[in-house]
């Protein structure tokens, strides 16, 4: 299977500048285009916005670190059984936590995952919400502000879990296919297989 | 309770001058300001984000009227347990159909409204993307084309659905209250109470 | 769509004269006959028992109000998504709270409706009841005995709650349609829509 | 554990006299007294109901067999996790069924049971009537016509499965403990345990 | 249906020595073959790899009793709707705990059986372990120390509910039927139907 | 976290001989002892018969290739979140199939993985097996013959997924860690991340 999408994937020389633009400077920094950029550019408008939600949420400062945020969006994605987020936020998580088993752990059962308890009543809450959001209460806020969670922390945690809810279903929309570079980023060298 | 959010509400004056626009267009219009704008200005670019999004899908031209548009976002809210987008986007179907009775049938149980086969299959696509969306297949999209549904109509169900998964989920963290007014909007003249 | 079941309708004239006398009362007050009186007369015995079982829980006094009554009604046919249950008895509702708002949020998620601690517990209760009675413990009724609920309290809950499992089912195999009456019933005057 | 009920039970002679009748009738035909009569005759007006509906669906003459409802019963009640009912109504279906197996089978898995396919379609429409009444639809009718089933065929399994969705929860809210006698009624000829 | 098996069934003596040596001498104590025997035989290999785990597991000494290890199987069995091994292994739970009345109870409902408080913590931590086992954590360990479990026992426990999950599965693969035998062991005289 | 179970691990030199050469076996081909052998040697009898039937089952000729045989243990062992079995499984599938991504794709959704039609019948179905066994019917028997598959290869898949069934359970209540080494086995040369 070579498609990336079950949906068009416009050509890169037939999409509006800023896309354009948008497209290459990742590529410029990764070294090659993630399918979900090509793939969303199928629509510019949404492209657009999904990014500047992702940016607003991903790359702003505030108390969850850029490693939590990420396992915010392995744990839930998992729990969509989503490709292309699984693969490649694991990739990333791997990188920014500079740990290369942290990412396949939080994806299978981050109940079992080396974490710290902060992390694990952030990842009981992303999932919560992810999972059950109208059962969200005055609880959940107490148990996080218990680890030292601000008001704007709850808020991050829980609008990473929403965005993911949205980008997961989209993903899946379209079978998106993760880049085969994903698997291997951040796992640091491989160990000869058994003979 | 009059909070309408667990967060914090910005003043109006406060805001930046192009959400301060949005808000005032759409008070303008509707004569009250719906609260999901309020409560999404305490984060200006998350802000800004979600309109663009849900402008891109809901308001643009397509193959699916904007009453069917509707009828996905109350019948996944429904399924997701969302006061504020179920009773909300409620008025808005009933206004954009022209019916009074159809927000509520398709809140309740969608299998049982009145519905045409086109807008049952438009609508068991919605609900199962947005539930089960990793199970999303060739099949479902064969069913829809032989609603004469194409690529285009397909992908807008499946990104409605998406998008009101995160607004689901956002609404639920914020316990968002819906505004008053949004209960009786379209709904006619009303009867009177039995004695 | 005109049928009000997948089954037959009786014309009046050929009920039992007991039947009829009732469906006659019921038109007296109300204004209109609620379709739930034709179309189970389908099964004259069956209506007397259903009635009176109603009848028996619904109407009698004791520690619950009949609006507290009403609110397990909404509260656990918006969980076996009952049209006919959700909209007649939402009506109901509004007009035994004299408040417009409230059977729209208990059928969306009574979890963020606007209710008291014992009224919160009560649905608790009664939910429970409605979807896992099996694992109805000791602990619940000390739950219920902490908001002064007495032993016949409880057992009222859980009966209500029981036979509406019997009513939306019964309501669901016939599709039974809700009278257009009740969809405004109860909501006061309404607003003007949106130009 | 000898209490019967988690709520109150009356003295027989303190009851209404066409509840003690019945009761004695009941007695004088099992030899013993089912607890379900005693534990129901706590709200009389209740019990009257109850039974009126029982007898109007299970002991009426119609197109299924005395057996065939109780096998609905049995196998609704089992997904209810109904002590009460799935052992007293288990205890019904061997001697209405003649047989000493069936019963056992229905309970644990009426997919893997000696049912003809008539009995098995009919089990599969009173689960899904006891487990998602909303989802259904004309299809599931067609199915049932297919099998020699009439309208009032159809109707007599949906209700029952409703009445015993009722009656399931009711026994769960009491703990409602079958007698005894149950256990064992029907069963045949016990054969020696193994050394 | 006189087939035990949807697979073939070995004739005894075409059986290795081993196999055939061991369901002798089952037969020899209770008097017929029971089915699981002659249809693991299908495949020696796993019929010697079953029998040998279940021989570690139930017939071992240690701190749980030979009737609460057949509770654990029963209870988790009829999660899994498993016929053999809810037929089979309730007739031994009857024999075990010289008891006819336990197996139903704890196969229909165990939170509802007569139950120690040990045993009932004992069963909840044996269908956690069978329904989802990834949530298994210190506090369901520190709940059964407090119950005087050792840590042997909590594996134990554990253990006998993971074999029975293999166990389960693979009846329901082969649609294993129980012999006809095991529906009345243990359970002393019957009575008399009603007339 | 440097433990590798719940429970205590064994010295080697303490292990009885046969349970001690079948590690060192291990060590001497792999380079390192998987901690599965270590964990489950705690119970010398339990290791035997597990080793035993899971060499029944993985090491055997047969109509399953050990590259299919591989899937079915990480696409169930991914619904049941074990991180032992998806994480070493996982390495395993990733050397027998020579191919690095499967794996991963497999246990996020094997639904859109790359898989032949066979295989996806394949994983359907122990998928099916593993999660809700007791609907297993005579259709699902004919789906596997129409991708060729015989009567021993359906067994085959069966019995994997009851067996790991057991193994994941075992493995969620030791919390059994992966050894880091299977994280990055079979995965090829890692490409460098990005700056």
């Amino acid at each position: 299977m070579d498609t990336i999408s079950r949906f068009p994937i416009p050509a890169l020389d037939a999409l509006p500048q800023d896309i354009r633009s948008r497209i290459e400077a990742v590529h410029d920094k990764a070294g090659f285009i993630p399918n979900v950029f090509l793939a969303w550019a199928h629509r510019p408008d949404e492209f657009r916005a999904f990014f500047a939600y992702h940016d607003a949420l991903l790359d702003k400062p505030g108390g969850l670190s850029k490693t939590e945020r990420e396992m915010i969006v392995v744990a839930t994605s998992a729990r969509n059984h989503c490709h292309y987020c699984v693969i490649a936020h694991g990739a990333i998580l791997r990188i920014r936590a500079k740990q290369p088993l942290l990412a396949d752990q939080v994806a299978v059962n981050y109940l079992n995952a080396d974490l710290t308890p902060r992390q694990r009543a952030m990842l009981d809450f992303g999932v919560k919400v992810a999972e059950r959001s109208h059962e969200v209460n005055d609880a959940d806020f107490a148990a996080l502000r218990g680890h030292g969670m601000t008001e704007d922390d709850i808020w991050d945690i829980g609008a990473i879990a929403a965005l993911f809810a949205l980008s997961n279903r989209m993903a899946n929309l379209m079978a998106l296919r993760p880049n085969d570079e994903f698997y291997l980023m951040g796992r640091g060298t491989p160990s000869q297989p058994p003979a």
